[in-house]
This record gives structure tokens, sequence and C-alpha cells, in this order.
């Protein structure tokens, strides 16, 4: 039996639901001969962790009363401590992380499993990752940090995997990779990669106007009254709805697209198309006038565009296009009658062009938002992984 | 750099451009800080191996020689010998490859490569696995014998590969791996596997005979006149066109997915529909009688379901569905405005359905045959063993 450790960091949804994963396929990944031994588990104040990393793990009761303690909304920090764990806090907590990072990373190995949304683990992953830790990522910002950041992160590409960050679940990064390896060039990359965004802009196509679909949505989801309704409520970003409409998210998946393919750029140099003017950001407006006042304004120009390009059998996506230097975020008329046009609901889709699939792109296409898609995702990853474990 | 030692099985179409890809893909590799280093090629006769398989690799103009050679239809053993290699024959190439095997496969580790299309490697596949070689391959045939042999050969499951038996480089069977390592279940998968059935529905819909698609694909091909027909001649199998229409090559993708879905099945338990009918099989007509005589007597009755579903705006394509205990191929009606009614051409789709995927499903899909995506799939499957080499 293989061991293979982790080290989670960030038990929100994705977290929590990962531990869910991990537990409920014991006997599955038992068959093929994998343990997945969770040693820690960091919030963004704490870390619970096994008193001996080497030879301990949390087991399936102690996880499961994480989750349910995480589910409510707490902190780690608030927990009574497990038998045979330690809690740590704050820079304590920090400094333990990278004491077991380097206790397992030379030794018996370590997957330190980022499943939060901070910017501040980067610091973290690159000290693991130097220390021969296996990173896995669901967390964005680490990977579209400035260039240099990128490039150090990624050094060690084999020990490296970030799936989720694109597509949740859907073998985006997967697929381009066997593509690039096998020395097949890819020149252009469109896809709909935002499921919130999707979904939006499937509402409007019906007819729906910007500030209902978002306000039904945040009322509906409040109220929690249906199943979908709740899906799309644990998609949006409710906290900040303005990280999805301002095109930023889509930014960052496409940033991580783009350099894969070898473009060397930032954030910043990538053309996005915000959903909202300069004027109705988080400087100028609070969320409840963003909503209630802002949001209305933008009805009249959006459904205008979403008319006009019905008149030519057209419909409006947000798409990014990554083509040669060139890699931009936005609404974009399509045909109805294309992969793009026909995409209904919170499903992304991603055409890659290639010297072999020129005139077919190879399409990947499927729900690519939602906690249990996004940590199976990041399980697969972690699976994936095992030949550098003993 | 990381030396992967490489020793292809077959040397016609899809061998042949993966020698291509690894001589064109030398910087891109060494880039990854790998080195793949062919030491031996077999055709159905012969084998050419360097005199010291540990050191040595058959050289960039060597394997342009053997290329050449090849595509004129030759056989290896014509060849006058290359400096430091031999030439072995029959039986003893046989006994050299298990050789090999067992000198590589213990220490620096072997890719055995089967690009062949022949049932007859599977004996020496199994003693590489055994040997602890690991194996790739683009040969559908070894992987669909008998069930007590697809166990024995992927006994060691990350040490084999084979996407490109299904879907060619499309990375279906990378899909399906990820989804089913995360814990997933795939309860049903839908899918459209043969580039030359595609084509040939795709005729029929715009209203051409069957038989009059089959013989003028045959006719210009011969004659070579345009790139297209030219790639649907390579994907043809015009030495048995039977292969393609009797539903075979679709059954044993069926069932090598159904396989890795866990069906504990084996070829005759695939409900197959012939687009023939038996009397016009291989014991009672020629080829020439079958293109010329058996050919338009089906006209009709195919004619017909197309021209019924079209009345109920349906088209008819030739699918599998693998779902609980069930495999089945053959000619289904469906839905125009569905992934797999929209269908065009020799492209490739596959569908599905977990319940990860469940409301919409995981679609992959693109060119799904010819040699140089066929070969591109191989050479990724190569990539993605290196963790296992030093």
């Amino acid at each position: 039996m293989k061991s293979i450790p982790i080290l989670l960091m960030g038990c929100g949804g994705v977290g929590r639901q990962l531990l869910d994963h991990i537990v409920s396929c014991r006997s599955l990944h038992s068959n093929l001969g994998l343990a997945l031994r969770v040693v820690g588990i960091c919030d963004s104040s704490s870390l619970i962790v096994v008193n001996d990393a080497v030879k301990m793990e949390l087991n399936d009761d102690s996880l499961k009363k994480i989750c349910t303690i995480k589910s409510t909304g707490s902190s780690l920090s608030s927990m009574v401590e497990l038998g045979s764990c330690h809690i740590f806090r704050d820079s304590e907590a920090r400094r333990k992380v990278v004491d077991i990072a380097g206790l397992l990373g030379r030794s018996t190995g370590l997957v330190v499993a980022d499943c939060s949304a901070s910017s501040e683990t980067l610091d973290i992953l690159r000290q693991a990752a130097g220390l021969g830790c296996c990173i896995v990522l669901a967390n964005k910002k680490p990977l579209t940090s400035k260039l240099e950041d990128y490039e150090n992160l990624i050094s060690n590409i084999r020990r490296i995997r970030f799936e989720s960050t694109v597509g949740a679940g859907l073998p985006v990064i997967a697929a381009i990779n066997r593509v690039l390896s096998s020395g097949d060039p890819i020149y252009r990359i469109v896809g709909s990669l935002s499921g919130t965004l999707g979904y939006v802009m499937s509402e409007l196509e019906d007819g729906k106007l910007l500030s209902h679909v978002v306000q039904d949505a945040n009322d509906l989801g409040t109220q929690n009254q249906c199943l979908f309704i709740k899906e799309f409520f644990d998609l949006f970003n409710f906290k900040n709805p303005r990280d999805d409409l301002s095109g930023m998210d889509v930014a960052r998946k496409a940033l991580i697209l783009s350099r894969l393919l070898g473009q060397q750029i930032n954030l910043e140099d990538i053309k996005v198309d915000s959903l909202y003017p300069e004027e109705m950001g988080p400087k100028s407006m609070s969320i409840g006038e963003f909503l209630n006042r802002g949001l209305p304004i933008l009805d009249k120009d959006v459904g205008e565009k979403i008319k006009m390009a019905a008149s030519k059998g057209n419909v409006v996506k947000y798409v990014c296009i990554i083509e040669g230097l060139r890699c931009q975020v936005g609404l974009q008329e399509l045909p109805k009658d294309s992969p793009l046009g026909r995409l209904k609901g919170s499903e992304n889709v991603v055409e890659i062009y290639s010297r072999c699939y020129k005139e077919s792109p190879l399409v990947i296409q499927g729900a690519g938002a939602g906690n249990d898609t996004t940590a199976a995702g990041v399980l697969a990853d972690i699976v994936d992984l095992q030949d550098l474990f003993k």
C-alpha cells in the first residue's frame, strides 16, 4: 500500500468536500493500492495537525468533526483539541506548516492541497515546493500572481497539478498538457469558463433583466428555495458579486491557460471587459447600492446588446480568447448554432485548436463549477501524483 | 535528463508517424528533461535493434531511413543493416524482444509501444509487462481479447496507457480515469467512436447512397484526388471495408470503455448491429462482390431509415451505449439538435454521465481518427509515464 500524506489548506466548501470525498473513497483507493493520509488542515487562521506527521493521520471521525465545525462557519481555532492532535494559530500555524513540509517533503513526500481562495498561500506553497512537496491547487491566486512567482512555483512541473482552477473537474488542463507534450502546437483556445456568467448570460438570452437575474438568485438563494438556485447560490460569490461580474475570475482562468501555452504575461496584460463601469466598483458603491441602484442602470445597455445579437441570429456570451500573443476576456457575439453559442446554464466549454485539432477543435464541455466537481478534480490530481510516492 | 527507452511494435501509418513525432519533438522533450530513446522497432516479421540497448539508440537518421523504407510498403527485413544495429527475423525477433524487455524492464525501464493492428502481440506484451516494462497501446486487439488476458495485461495499471485505442488522441480514457479515481461513479457513456462510420452517416444524411459513399471514396482514394478524401482513405480500411461497416471496430472501443467501468465482459457479450447481413460477410463474398453487388442491395433499407428519422426531425448515427450491465453498438435515431446528432464528418464525441456530470454530461469531442492524431496520443502516453523512469 502506497501512502500519500496530505496537508489541506482551506476547508471552506471545496476543502470540506475534498475531505468528504477522501473518506468515502477509502475502499476505492485501497483497491488502487493507495492510502490517502490527511496529516493536517488549515483555515485562514489556524492549523490542526497530528502529533507525528510521519506515522499518524487524522482519522475519519476527526475529519467528519472538522467538516461539521467548518460547515457552521466556525474557525478551526474554536475546536476543542482532538486526541493526538495539536492546534496552532496564526504565525505559529504558518511556521508549523513549513516544518511539516520540510519533514515529509524530502522523506515520504507530502501533497500540499490549496483549496482556499486566498492570495496569502503563495509564500507557503513556494516554500513547500522548494522542500520537495507536491502541490495541488483549486486556488487560482497563486498561479495568477506575477510571472516570476508563477515560474518559480511551477519550476518542478511534475510535482504540481491545478486542474480544478479552470473548469472545476473538467479535464481541460490535462487535455492541454497532453496535446502540448505530444508536440502538437496549440494556436488558439476559446472558452466559456465561468459557471456564474454562463448562467447569467443564459437567463438574459431568455429575456430577463441583468438586475433581476442577480437579485432573484440572491433572494432565492437566501431563502434556499430550490436545489438549482441553491447550487447557483453556491456558485455565485454573493459576498461580492462584482468579482464575477467584473470578469476578473474569468481573466484569472484565462491567464492560467495562456501561461500554459507559454505566454509570458501578467493579469494586467489581459484585456478584460467588465460588465459594470468603474464608477460602480467597490471604491464607489457598497454591495447593497450596487445591487439596488447600480445594476438596474446597466439593464438597458446589456439588454440592447442581446437584442441586437438576436436580430442577427446570434447570442452573446462571456468568453476568453487566447491566440498568439493575445489574451482577452469579455462579451462576444456568437452564432446561436455554435458549440459556445448553444451553451446553457452554468456549463463550461473549451475549444482547443492545434495542428491535430484544426478543422474540428478538441472540445471539452460540462459542468464547470460546484464544490463537488471542484473537489473531485483536486482528488483526481492527488491520485495522479501517486508515482512520486513510495 | 531522464532517459525513456522505447521499443516500437508496428511501424505502419501510426508507428511511422510516432517516430516522426519523436524526432521533431527532440528539443521540446529536452526542455521537459526527457530523452526519448528508440532502441528497437518491429514490423510483423522482423526486429531492428541497437547492439547495446542499455546505452545506445537508433539515431534520427536511422529512424528517418526506417520510415522511408516502411512508407514504400517494404518489410524491415529488406533493410541493409544500419551501423551498430542488428536485424532479427520471425521467432528469433520475438525472442530478442523479450530479451530486451527483461534486460531493461527491471533496470532502466522500457516502454513497449504497440502501434500495430495485430492480435499476435498480446503474448509479447504480457511477457514484457511481467518483466517490469511499461506498455503503451494504439492497438485495440490486446485489450479486447478474452477477459482473463485483459485483466492480466492491466494488472499493473500504472504501467499501461492506451489513450489512442479510443478516439485517437482525444483524452477520453484520461478523462474517464480521472472521474473514476475521484470516486465519482460513471453510470452511462454514449459515444460516436468511429471516424469512418461518422463520415458515412454524415454523407447518408446529405442524401447519398451507402454504396456510392463507399465506392466514391474508394475510387477517389485510389486516384488520391483531394486531401480530404486522402485523409478519409487513410481512415477507411479499404483492404477490408467490412471491418468498419460490421461495427466490430466500434465494438472493440466500446469493450475497452466498458471494461474501464468495471464490466466483466467479452467482445461476444456486446450487442453489435452490423451494417450488412451475414450473407454478405467475408465467408460468402469477396470484397469486390461486396462493393459492387452487396452494398447496392443495402441502399434502400439504410436510406429508408434515414428518411424516416428525418421526417421526425431526427438523424441516424452509429453509436455505442454503455450503461449498467449493458454494452451495445449500432444505429441509433437521435435528435438532430443533440451533441451526437449534430456531429459532422469523421469527428468523434463521447458523453460521460456520472454523479458530478449528471445534468450536463462531460463531453469530449474532436477529430478522432488519423495517423497524426493517433500517434500524438501515443506520444502523450509515453511522456505521461515519465515518473516511472529514472
